[in-house]
Protein backbone atom coordinates (compact mmCIF):
# COMPACT_ATOMS: atom_id res chain seq x y z
CA UNK A 1 0.00 0.00 0.00
CA UNK A 2 1.77 3.47 -0.76
CA UNK A 3 1.71 6.07 1.39
CA UNK A 4 -1.16 7.67 -0.70
CA UNK A 5 -3.71 5.41 -0.07
CA UNK A 6 -5.41 5.08 3.01
CA UNK A 7 -6.70 1.27 4.56
CA UNK A 8 -10.14 1.96 6.45
CA UNK A 9 -11.43 -1.58 7.12
CA UNK A 10 -11.55 -3.23 4.22
CA UNK A 11 -11.99 -0.52 2.15
CA UNK A 12 -8.65 1.24 0.64
CA UNK A 13 -9.09 5.16 0.03
CA UNK A 14 -6.62 6.13 -2.72
CA UNK A 15 -8.24 7.43 -6.44
CA UNK A 16 -7.72 5.47 -9.51
CA UNK A 17 -11.15 3.73 -9.34
CA UNK A 18 -14.46 5.15 -7.90
CA UNK A 19 -14.79 4.75 -4.12
CA UNK A 20 -18.26 5.72 -3.60
CA UNK A 21 -19.92 7.77 -0.11
CA UNK A 22 -22.71 7.93 0.60
CA UNK A 23 -24.48 10.31 3.11
CA UNK A 24 -27.09 10.05 6.44
CA UNK A 25 -29.05 13.12 7.04
CA UNK A 26 -31.64 11.78 9.26
CA UNK A 27 -32.52 14.34 12.25
CA UNK A 28 -32.97 11.61 15.24
CA UNK A 29 -31.79 7.91 15.74
CA UNK A 30 -34.89 5.84 14.26
CA UNK A 31 -34.52 7.91 10.78
CA UNK A 32 -31.01 7.34 10.59
CA UNK A 33 -31.16 3.52 11.18
CA UNK A 34 -34.31 3.53 8.19
CA UNK A 35 -31.30 5.78 6.58
CA UNK A 36 -28.29 3.49 6.91
CA UNK A 37 -30.86 0.00 6.09
CA UNK A 38 -31.37 1.35 2.99
CA UNK A 39 -28.21 2.78 2.08
CA UNK A 40 -26.45 -0.36 2.94
CA UNK A 41 -28.82 -2.15 -0.07
CA UNK A 42 -27.28 0.19 -2.66
CA UNK A 43 -23.65 -0.53 -1.89
CA UNK A 44 -21.86 2.03 -1.54
CA UNK A 45 -17.67 1.59 0.18
CA UNK A 46 -18.14 4.80 2.84
CA UNK A 47 -21.14 6.19 5.05
CA UNK A 48 -21.37 9.35 6.19
CA UNK A 49 -22.96 10.29 9.12
CA UNK A 50 -23.75 14.00 8.70
CA UNK A 51 -24.33 14.92 12.11
CA UNK A 52 -25.44 18.67 11.71
CA UNK A 53 -28.70 17.20 10.88
CA UNK A 54 -29.01 15.80 14.48
CA UNK A 55 -31.52 17.18 16.52
CA UNK A 56 -30.39 15.81 19.84
CA UNK A 57 -26.06 16.69 18.61
CA UNK A 58 -26.24 18.78 22.13
CA UNK A 59 -26.35 15.16 23.81
CA UNK A 60 -22.98 13.34 23.64
CA UNK A 61 -23.98 10.39 25.45
CA UNK A 62 -27.18 10.15 22.28
CA UNK A 63 -24.92 11.02 19.74
CA UNK A 64 -22.23 8.11 20.93
CA UNK A 65 -25.14 5.69 21.27
CA UNK A 66 -26.62 6.89 17.90
CA UNK A 67 -23.12 6.06 16.05
CA UNK A 68 -23.18 3.02 17.47
CA UNK A 69 -26.88 1.73 16.52
CA UNK A 70 -25.65 3.19 12.87
CA UNK A 71 -22.60 1.07 13.02
CA UNK A 72 -24.47 -1.98 13.67
CA UNK A 73 -26.16 -1.69 10.69
CA UNK A 74 -23.15 -1.03 8.63
CA UNK A 75 -21.21 -4.17 8.84
CA UNK A 76 -17.94 -3.77 7.76
CA UNK A 77 -18.16 -0.45 5.48
CA UNK A 78 -15.94 2.61 7.00
CA UNK A 79 -18.45 5.90 8.61
CA UNK A 80 -17.56 9.50 8.50
CA UNK A 81 -18.37 11.10 10.88
CA UNK A 82 -19.02 14.87 9.76
CA UNK A 83 -20.00 18.16 11.55
CA UNK A 84 -20.64 20.49 8.76
CA UNK A 85 -20.60 24.37 9.40
CA UNK A 86 -23.43 26.29 8.25
CA UNK A 87 -20.25 28.09 6.35
CA UNK A 88 -19.51 25.39 4.58
CA UNK A 89 -22.79 24.42 3.52
CA UNK A 90 -24.43 22.54 6.68
CA UNK A 91 -26.77 23.14 9.19
CA UNK A 92 -27.26 24.96 12.36
CA UNK A 93 -26.48 23.53 15.44
CA UNK A 94 -26.68 24.03 19.40
CA UNK A 95 -22.61 23.72 19.78
CA UNK A 96 -20.39 26.51 19.73
CA UNK A 97 -16.55 25.34 18.16
CA UNK A 98 -15.64 24.21 21.43
CA UNK A 99 -18.45 22.31 21.85
CA UNK A 100 -17.91 20.69 18.67
CA UNK A 101 -14.06 19.89 19.18
CA UNK A 102 -15.68 18.19 22.79
CA UNK A 103 -17.88 16.25 21.25
CA UNK A 104 -15.90 14.88 18.07
CA UNK A 105 -12.78 14.01 20.76
CA UNK A 106 -15.62 12.17 22.30
CA UNK A 107 -16.53 10.35 19.41
CA UNK A 108 -12.77 9.47 18.79
CA UNK A 109 -12.38 8.14 22.60
CA UNK A 110 -15.23 6.01 22.49
CA UNK A 111 -14.38 4.89 18.83
CA UNK A 112 -17.58 5.52 17.66
CA UNK A 113 -16.29 6.38 14.13
CA UNK A 114 -13.73 5.13 11.52
CA UNK A 115 -13.28 8.65 9.87
CA UNK A 116 -13.93 12.41 10.97
CA UNK A 117 -14.39 15.40 8.15
CA UNK A 118 -13.14 18.73 9.97
CA UNK A 119 -12.61 22.02 8.24
CA UNK A 120 -9.24 23.06 7.33
CA UNK A 121 -9.89 26.48 7.86
CA UNK A 122 -10.68 25.76 11.50
CA UNK A 123 -8.19 27.03 14.27
CA UNK A 124 -4.62 25.05 14.14
CA UNK A 125 -4.92 24.18 18.41
CA UNK A 126 -8.10 22.64 17.76
CA UNK A 127 -7.49 20.53 14.91
CA UNK A 128 -4.28 19.19 16.72
CA UNK A 129 -6.16 18.46 19.76
CA UNK A 130 -8.97 16.32 17.05
CA UNK A 131 -5.48 14.91 15.04
CA UNK A 132 -4.33 13.95 18.85
CA UNK A 133 -7.57 12.29 20.50
CA UNK A 134 -8.15 9.89 16.20
CA UNK A 135 -4.82 8.93 16.05
CA UNK A 136 -4.87 7.37 19.59
CA UNK A 137 -7.51 5.90 18.52
CA UNK A 138 -7.34 5.17 14.94
CA UNK A 139 -9.63 6.82 13.92
CA UNK A 140 -8.87 8.93 10.44
CA UNK A 141 -8.65 12.43 9.84
CA UNK A 142 -10.10 14.13 6.76
CA UNK A 143 -9.52 18.04 6.51
CA UNK A 144 -11.98 19.47 4.13
CA UNK A 145 -12.38 22.83 2.50
CA UNK A 146 -15.90 24.24 0.57
CA UNK A 147 -16.62 27.13 -0.87
CA UNK A 148 -20.42 27.54 -1.88
CA UNK A 149 -19.92 30.45 -3.91
CA UNK A 150 -17.14 29.61 -6.44
CA UNK A 151 -13.62 27.53 -7.20
CA UNK A 152 -11.21 30.03 -6.09
CA UNK A 153 -7.51 29.60 -8.39
CA UNK A 154 -6.06 26.52 -8.91
CA UNK A 155 -2.95 27.48 -6.58
CA UNK A 156 -5.42 28.85 -3.94
CA UNK A 157 -7.35 25.36 -4.24
CA UNK A 158 -3.76 23.56 -4.07
CA UNK A 159 -2.92 25.74 -0.74
CA UNK A 160 -6.35 24.40 1.00
CA UNK A 161 -4.99 20.27 -0.03
CA UNK A 162 -1.07 21.09 0.80
CA UNK A 163 -2.24 22.49 4.12
CA UNK A 164 -4.36 19.31 5.05
CA UNK A 165 -1.34 17.74 4.50
CA UNK A 166 1.19 20.27 6.07
CA UNK A 167 -1.47 19.27 9.32
CA UNK A 168 -0.85 15.42 8.84
CA UNK A 169 -4.59 14.99 8.29
CA UNK A 170 -5.06 11.33 6.67
CA UNK A 171 -7.04 12.81 3.56
CA UNK A 172 -7.67 16.02 2.16
CA UNK A 173 -10.86 16.78 0.82
CA UNK A 174 -11.93 19.75 -1.08
CA UNK A 175 -15.49 20.55 -2.56
CA UNK A 176 -16.23 24.06 -4.55
CA UNK A 177 -18.91 25.47 -6.72
CA UNK A 178 -18.06 26.31 -10.51
CA UNK A 179 -19.48 29.38 -12.17
CA UNK A 180 -18.50 28.43 -15.51
CA UNK A 181 -17.08 25.30 -17.04
CA UNK A 182 -13.32 26.51 -16.91
CA UNK A 183 -14.04 26.13 -13.19
CA UNK A 184 -14.94 22.25 -13.39
CA UNK A 185 -11.89 21.44 -15.75
CA UNK A 186 -9.39 23.30 -13.02
CA UNK A 187 -10.77 21.05 -10.04
CA UNK A 188 -9.89 18.30 -12.22
CA UNK A 189 -6.60 19.99 -13.51
CA UNK A 190 -5.79 20.37 -9.14
CA UNK A 191 -6.49 17.11 -8.58
CA UNK A 192 -4.64 15.43 -10.95
CA UNK A 193 -1.84 17.68 -9.66
CA UNK A 194 -2.59 17.00 -5.93
CA UNK A 195 -2.66 13.29 -6.33
CA UNK A 196 0.77 13.16 -8.25
CA UNK A 197 2.43 15.68 -5.92
CA UNK A 198 1.37 15.41 -2.53
CA UNK A 199 1.51 12.42 0.37
CA UNK A 200 -2.21 11.97 0.93
CA UNK A 201 -5.01 11.08 -0.68
CA UNK A 202 -7.47 13.74 -1.82
CA UNK A 203 -11.35 13.90 -2.04
CA UNK A 204 -12.33 16.75 -4.65
CA UNK A 205 -15.77 17.58 -6.36
CA UNK A 206 -17.13 20.70 -8.37
CA UNK A 207 -20.96 20.79 -6.91
CA UNK A 208 -24.25 21.52 -8.66
CA UNK A 209 -25.35 20.70 -11.83
CA UNK A 210 -22.49 21.73 -13.68
CA UNK A 211 -19.30 19.99 -11.64
CA UNK A 212 -21.67 17.05 -11.23
CA UNK A 213 -19.45 15.20 -13.86
CA UNK A 214 -16.76 15.77 -11.55
CA UNK A 215 -18.69 13.43 -8.85
CA UNK A 216 -18.66 10.61 -12.26
CA UNK A 217 -15.14 11.06 -13.27
CA UNK A 218 -12.94 12.15 -10.55
CA UNK A 219 -11.41 8.73 -10.04
CA UNK A 220 -9.51 9.16 -13.32
CA UNK A 221 -7.72 12.26 -12.13
CA UNK A 222 -7.15 10.76 -8.87
CA UNK A 223 -10.03 11.83 -6.55
CA UNK A 224 -10.33 8.89 -3.76
CA UNK A 225 -13.82 9.11 -2.72
CA UNK A 226 -17.14 10.43 -4.65
CA UNK A 227 -20.37 11.35 -3.04
CA UNK A 228 -23.74 9.62 -4.59
CA UNK A 229 -26.94 9.07 -3.31
CA UNK A 230 -27.83 6.44 -1.60
CA UNK A 231 -30.43 7.65 0.21
CA UNK A 232 -31.17 11.52 0.52
CA UNK A 233 -28.46 14.02 -1.26
CA UNK A 234 -26.27 16.15 0.94
CA UNK A 235 -25.07 18.28 -0.85
CA UNK A 236 -26.26 19.79 -4.67
CA UNK A 237 -25.14 17.85 -7.87
CA UNK A 238 -24.88 14.69 -6.18
CA UNK A 239 -26.09 11.54 -8.42
CA UNK A 240 -27.66 8.13 -7.46
CA UNK A 241 -24.84 5.65 -6.41
CA UNK A 242 -26.05 2.88 -8.93
CA UNK A 243 -25.42 5.64 -11.90
CA UNK A 244 -21.55 6.42 -11.06
CA UNK A 245 -20.84 2.71 -9.99
CA UNK A 246 -22.15 1.60 -13.85
CA UNK A 247 -19.54 3.89 -15.26
CA UNK A 248 -16.36 2.30 -13.93
CA UNK A 249 -16.98 -0.19 -16.33
CA UNK A 250 -16.89 1.98 -19.32
CA UNK A 251 -13.71 4.53 -18.30
CA UNK A 252 -11.74 1.86 -16.35
CA UNK A 253 -8.58 0.20 -18.04
CA UNK A 254 -9.26 -2.67 -15.92
CA UNK A 255 -12.09 -3.39 -17.81
CA UNK B 1 -31.25 29.24 -34.46
CA UNK B 2 -27.99 30.82 -33.96
CA UNK B 3 -24.73 30.74 -36.05
CA UNK B 4 -23.07 27.73 -34.39
CA UNK B 5 -26.05 25.54 -34.85
CA UNK B 6 -26.60 23.35 -37.78
CA UNK B 7 -29.71 21.79 -38.21
CA UNK B 8 -30.28 18.74 -40.31
CA UNK B 9 -33.70 17.34 -40.93
CA UNK B 10 -35.32 18.01 -37.64
CA UNK B 11 -32.12 17.26 -35.38
CA UNK B 12 -29.98 20.99 -34.42
CA UNK B 13 -26.35 19.98 -33.67
CA UNK B 14 -25.24 22.92 -31.45
CA UNK B 15 -23.75 21.47 -28.40
CA UNK B 16 -24.64 22.15 -24.79
CA UNK B 17 -27.02 18.98 -24.73
CA UNK B 18 -26.14 15.56 -25.38
CA UNK B 19 -26.65 14.61 -29.38
CA UNK B 20 -25.98 10.98 -29.97
CA UNK B 21 -24.49 9.41 -33.16
CA UNK B 22 -24.56 5.73 -33.78
CA UNK B 23 -21.98 4.00 -36.41
CA UNK B 24 -23.07 1.50 -38.97
CA UNK B 25 -20.12 -0.80 -39.80
CA UNK B 26 -21.84 -3.31 -42.34
CA UNK B 27 -20.00 -4.93 -45.08
CA UNK B 28 -22.67 -5.48 -47.24
CA UNK B 29 -26.21 -4.23 -47.99
CA UNK B 30 -28.40 -7.16 -45.88
CA UNK B 31 -25.97 -6.53 -43.24
CA UNK B 32 -26.07 -2.67 -42.96
CA UNK B 33 -30.13 -3.02 -43.03
CA UNK B 34 -29.78 -4.87 -40.30
CA UNK B 35 -27.54 -2.45 -38.00
CA UNK B 36 -30.12 0.14 -39.49
CA UNK B 37 -32.81 -1.56 -37.65
CA UNK B 38 -31.04 -2.05 -34.98
CA UNK B 39 -30.20 1.13 -34.27
CA UNK B 40 -33.17 2.64 -34.67
CA UNK B 41 -34.54 1.13 -31.89
CA UNK B 42 -31.77 2.67 -30.03
CA UNK B 43 -33.20 6.37 -30.57
CA UNK B 44 -29.94 7.88 -31.71
CA UNK B 45 -30.17 11.41 -33.15
CA UNK B 46 -27.93 11.15 -35.88
CA UNK B 47 -26.74 7.60 -37.94
CA UNK B 48 -23.32 7.59 -38.99
CA UNK B 49 -22.64 4.95 -42.11
CA UNK B 50 -18.90 4.12 -42.27
CA UNK B 51 -18.58 3.26 -45.73
CA UNK B 52 -14.95 2.28 -46.12
CA UNK B 53 -16.65 -0.93 -44.28
CA UNK B 54 -18.63 -1.82 -47.05
CA UNK B 55 -17.21 -4.13 -49.48
CA UNK B 56 -18.52 -3.08 -52.42
CA UNK B 57 -17.58 0.72 -52.42
CA UNK B 58 -16.05 0.39 -55.66
CA UNK B 59 -19.25 0.36 -57.39
CA UNK B 60 -20.78 3.74 -57.06
CA UNK B 61 -24.24 2.14 -58.42
CA UNK B 62 -24.68 -0.48 -55.36
CA UNK B 63 -23.63 2.91 -52.81
CA UNK B 64 -26.22 4.87 -54.05
CA UNK B 65 -28.27 1.84 -53.79
CA UNK B 66 -27.64 0.80 -50.19
CA UNK B 67 -27.94 4.21 -49.27
CA UNK B 68 -30.93 4.52 -50.54
CA UNK B 69 -32.10 1.31 -48.34
CA UNK B 70 -30.70 2.30 -45.51
CA UNK B 71 -32.80 5.88 -45.94
CA UNK B 72 -36.06 3.78 -45.55
CA UNK B 73 -35.12 2.78 -42.08
CA UNK B 74 -33.94 5.49 -40.53
CA UNK B 75 -37.11 7.58 -40.88
CA UNK B 76 -36.09 11.32 -40.02
CA UNK B 77 -33.07 10.62 -38.56
CA UNK B 78 -29.75 12.10 -40.02
CA UNK B 79 -27.20 10.50 -41.93
CA UNK B 80 -23.93 10.79 -41.99
CA UNK B 81 -21.91 9.36 -44.84
CA UNK B 82 -17.69 8.82 -44.05
CA UNK B 83 -15.18 6.94 -46.13
CA UNK B 84 -12.66 7.32 -43.57
CA UNK B 85 -8.97 6.69 -44.35
CA UNK B 86 -6.62 4.39 -43.00
CA UNK B 87 -4.62 6.70 -41.90
CA UNK B 88 -7.30 8.43 -39.46
CA UNK B 89 -8.83 4.81 -38.22
CA UNK B 90 -10.61 3.75 -41.21
CA UNK B 91 -10.30 0.54 -43.52
CA UNK B 92 -8.62 -0.27 -46.54
CA UNK B 93 -10.67 0.55 -49.45
CA UNK B 94 -9.52 -0.35 -53.72
CA UNK B 95 -10.66 3.88 -54.43
CA UNK B 96 -7.81 5.97 -54.72
CA UNK B 97 -8.40 9.98 -53.34
CA UNK B 98 -9.66 10.73 -56.24
CA UNK B 99 -12.49 8.11 -56.68
CA UNK B 100 -12.92 8.76 -53.30
CA UNK B 101 -13.77 12.34 -54.41
CA UNK B 102 -16.15 11.36 -56.88
CA UNK B 103 -18.23 9.27 -55.01
CA UNK B 104 -18.77 11.81 -52.38
CA UNK B 105 -19.89 14.30 -55.42
CA UNK B 106 -22.21 11.64 -57.09
CA UNK B 107 -23.72 10.67 -53.18
CA UNK B 108 -24.46 14.43 -53.25
CA UNK B 109 -25.72 15.16 -56.67
CA UNK B 110 -28.00 11.82 -55.69
CA UNK B 111 -29.43 13.45 -52.27
CA UNK B 112 -28.43 10.05 -51.12
CA UNK B 113 -27.08 11.48 -47.52
CA UNK B 114 -27.85 14.33 -45.39
CA UNK B 115 -23.91 15.10 -44.19
CA UNK B 116 -20.36 14.19 -45.53
CA UNK B 117 -17.54 13.51 -43.35
CA UNK B 118 -14.43 14.49 -45.07
CA UNK B 119 -10.91 14.85 -43.45
CA UNK B 120 -9.78 18.60 -43.84
CA UNK B 121 -6.08 17.51 -44.07
CA UNK B 122 -7.13 16.64 -47.64
CA UNK B 123 -6.07 18.68 -50.76
CA UNK B 124 -7.85 22.00 -50.73
CA UNK B 125 -9.09 21.55 -54.51
CA UNK B 126 -10.62 18.26 -53.59
CA UNK B 127 -12.52 19.91 -50.20
CA UNK B 128 -13.95 22.61 -52.55
CA UNK B 129 -14.87 20.28 -54.81
CA UNK B 130 -16.74 18.24 -52.78
CA UNK B 131 -17.83 21.37 -50.37
CA UNK B 132 -19.70 22.95 -53.76
CA UNK B 133 -21.56 19.51 -54.81
CA UNK B 134 -22.72 19.49 -51.15
CA UNK B 135 -23.87 23.28 -50.93
CA UNK B 136 -26.00 22.23 -54.43
CA UNK B 137 -27.62 19.45 -52.81
CA UNK B 138 -28.41 20.80 -49.47
CA UNK B 139 -25.90 18.55 -48.07
CA UNK B 140 -23.75 19.93 -45.25
CA UNK B 141 -19.93 18.98 -44.61
CA UNK B 142 -18.24 18.02 -41.71
CA UNK B 143 -14.14 18.58 -42.07
CA UNK B 144 -12.51 16.38 -39.59
CA UNK B 145 -9.48 15.80 -37.82
CA UNK B 146 -8.12 12.36 -36.50
CA UNK B 147 -4.58 11.39 -34.26
CA UNK B 148 -4.59 7.85 -33.38
CA UNK B 149 -1.74 7.98 -31.66
CA UNK B 150 -1.31 11.10 -29.67
CA UNK B 151 -2.84 14.62 -28.80
CA UNK B 152 -1.22 17.52 -30.03
CA UNK B 153 -1.15 20.72 -28.50
CA UNK B 154 -4.48 22.73 -27.49
CA UNK B 155 -3.08 25.72 -30.19
CA UNK B 156 -2.55 22.70 -32.85
CA UNK B 157 -5.84 20.82 -32.34
CA UNK B 158 -7.84 24.89 -32.24
CA UNK B 159 -5.82 24.81 -35.80
CA UNK B 160 -7.28 21.83 -36.80
CA UNK B 161 -11.26 23.35 -35.95
CA UNK B 162 -10.27 26.89 -37.53
CA UNK B 163 -8.91 25.22 -40.69
CA UNK B 164 -12.73 23.47 -40.86
CA UNK B 165 -14.17 26.50 -39.94
CA UNK B 166 -12.07 28.71 -42.82
CA UNK B 167 -12.65 26.16 -45.21
CA UNK B 168 -16.42 26.70 -44.77
CA UNK B 169 -17.25 23.57 -43.33
CA UNK B 170 -20.31 23.58 -41.71
CA UNK B 171 -18.98 21.27 -38.83
CA UNK B 172 -15.28 21.03 -37.61
CA UNK B 173 -14.91 17.55 -35.92
CA UNK B 174 -11.84 16.44 -33.46
CA UNK B 175 -10.95 12.35 -32.47
CA UNK B 176 -7.60 12.69 -30.60
CA UNK B 177 -5.99 9.80 -28.63
CA UNK B 178 -4.60 10.89 -24.76
CA UNK B 179 -1.64 9.61 -23.32
CA UNK B 180 -2.76 10.74 -20.26
CA UNK B 181 -5.56 12.65 -18.12
CA UNK B 182 -4.30 16.10 -18.49
CA UNK B 183 -4.78 15.64 -22.67
CA UNK B 184 -8.00 14.92 -21.90
CA UNK B 185 -8.76 17.48 -20.28
CA UNK B 186 -6.65 19.66 -23.16
CA UNK B 187 -9.14 18.60 -25.53
CA UNK B 188 -12.57 19.83 -23.32
CA UNK B 189 -10.33 23.34 -22.83
CA UNK B 190 -10.32 23.59 -26.57
CA UNK B 191 -13.94 22.58 -27.00
CA UNK B 192 -14.95 25.37 -24.90
CA UNK B 193 -12.64 27.85 -27.02
CA UNK B 194 -13.67 26.77 -29.99
CA UNK B 195 -17.09 26.70 -28.99
CA UNK B 196 -16.96 30.04 -28.01
CA UNK B 197 -14.73 31.60 -30.48
CA UNK B 198 -15.16 29.58 -33.98
CA UNK B 199 -18.58 30.83 -36.44
CA UNK B 200 -19.45 26.65 -36.84
CA UNK B 201 -20.62 23.89 -34.05
CA UNK B 202 -17.47 21.68 -33.47
CA UNK B 203 -17.67 17.69 -32.92
CA UNK B 204 -14.76 16.41 -30.40
CA UNK B 205 -13.56 13.57 -28.85
CA UNK B 206 -10.75 12.08 -26.88
CA UNK B 207 -10.49 8.40 -27.98
CA UNK B 208 -9.96 5.09 -25.97
CA UNK B 209 -10.52 4.43 -22.34
CA UNK B 210 -9.01 7.15 -20.78
CA UNK B 211 -10.99 9.99 -23.03
CA UNK B 212 -14.19 7.87 -23.28
CA UNK B 213 -15.16 10.35 -20.56
CA UNK B 214 -15.29 12.80 -23.38
CA UNK B 215 -18.35 10.78 -25.31
CA UNK B 216 -20.09 11.18 -22.11
CA UNK B 217 -19.60 14.87 -21.04
CA UNK B 218 -18.22 16.65 -24.14
CA UNK B 219 -21.47 18.25 -24.70
CA UNK B 220 -21.36 20.48 -21.59
CA UNK B 221 -18.26 21.85 -23.04
CA UNK B 222 -20.04 22.60 -26.40
CA UNK B 223 -19.36 19.65 -28.18
CA UNK B 224 -21.87 19.25 -30.58
CA UNK B 225 -22.28 15.11 -31.44
CA UNK B 226 -20.94 12.43 -29.69
CA UNK B 227 -20.61 8.95 -31.20
CA UNK B 228 -22.14 6.16 -28.81
CA UNK B 229 -22.37 2.56 -29.52
CA UNK B 230 -25.68 1.67 -30.94
CA UNK B 231 -25.23 -2.05 -33.06
CA UNK B 232 -21.27 -1.92 -32.85
CA UNK B 233 -18.71 0.30 -31.90
CA UNK B 234 -16.91 2.18 -34.63
CA UNK B 235 -13.73 3.72 -32.84
CA UNK B 236 -11.97 2.86 -28.94
CA UNK B 237 -13.80 3.97 -26.06
CA UNK B 238 -17.16 4.66 -27.57
CA UNK B 239 -20.09 3.60 -24.94
CA UNK B 240 -23.70 2.70 -25.39
CA UNK B 241 -26.30 4.81 -26.44
CA UNK B 242 -28.64 4.67 -23.00
CA UNK B 243 -25.72 5.02 -20.32
CA UNK B 244 -24.74 8.58 -22.50
CA UNK B 245 -28.56 9.46 -22.62
CA UNK B 246 -28.92 8.74 -18.79
CA UNK B 247 -26.28 10.88 -18.13
CA UNK B 248 -28.26 14.23 -19.39
CA UNK B 249 -30.93 14.32 -16.72
CA UNK B 250 -28.20 14.62 -13.86
CA UNK B 251 -25.70 16.65 -15.81
CA UNK B 252 -28.27 19.34 -17.74
CA UNK B 253 -29.13 22.65 -16.22
CA UNK B 254 -32.68 22.01 -17.61
CA UNK B 255 -33.80 19.31 -15.40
Amino acid sequence: MSAKEVKVRNTVLAGGKPTICSAMVGKNQSELIEQAETIVTKKPDVVEWRVDFFENIADADAVVNTASSIRKKLGDLPLIFTIRSIKEGGQEIPLDESGKVELLKKVCETKSTDLIDYEVENDKADIDAIKQAAQQNDVKVILSFHNFNETPSEKEMLNKLEKASAYKADIGKLAVMPNNMSDVLSVLQITQTAHTDLDIPVITMSMGVDGGLTRLVGWKFGSALTFAVGSKSSAPGQIPIEVVRQLEGYLSNDS
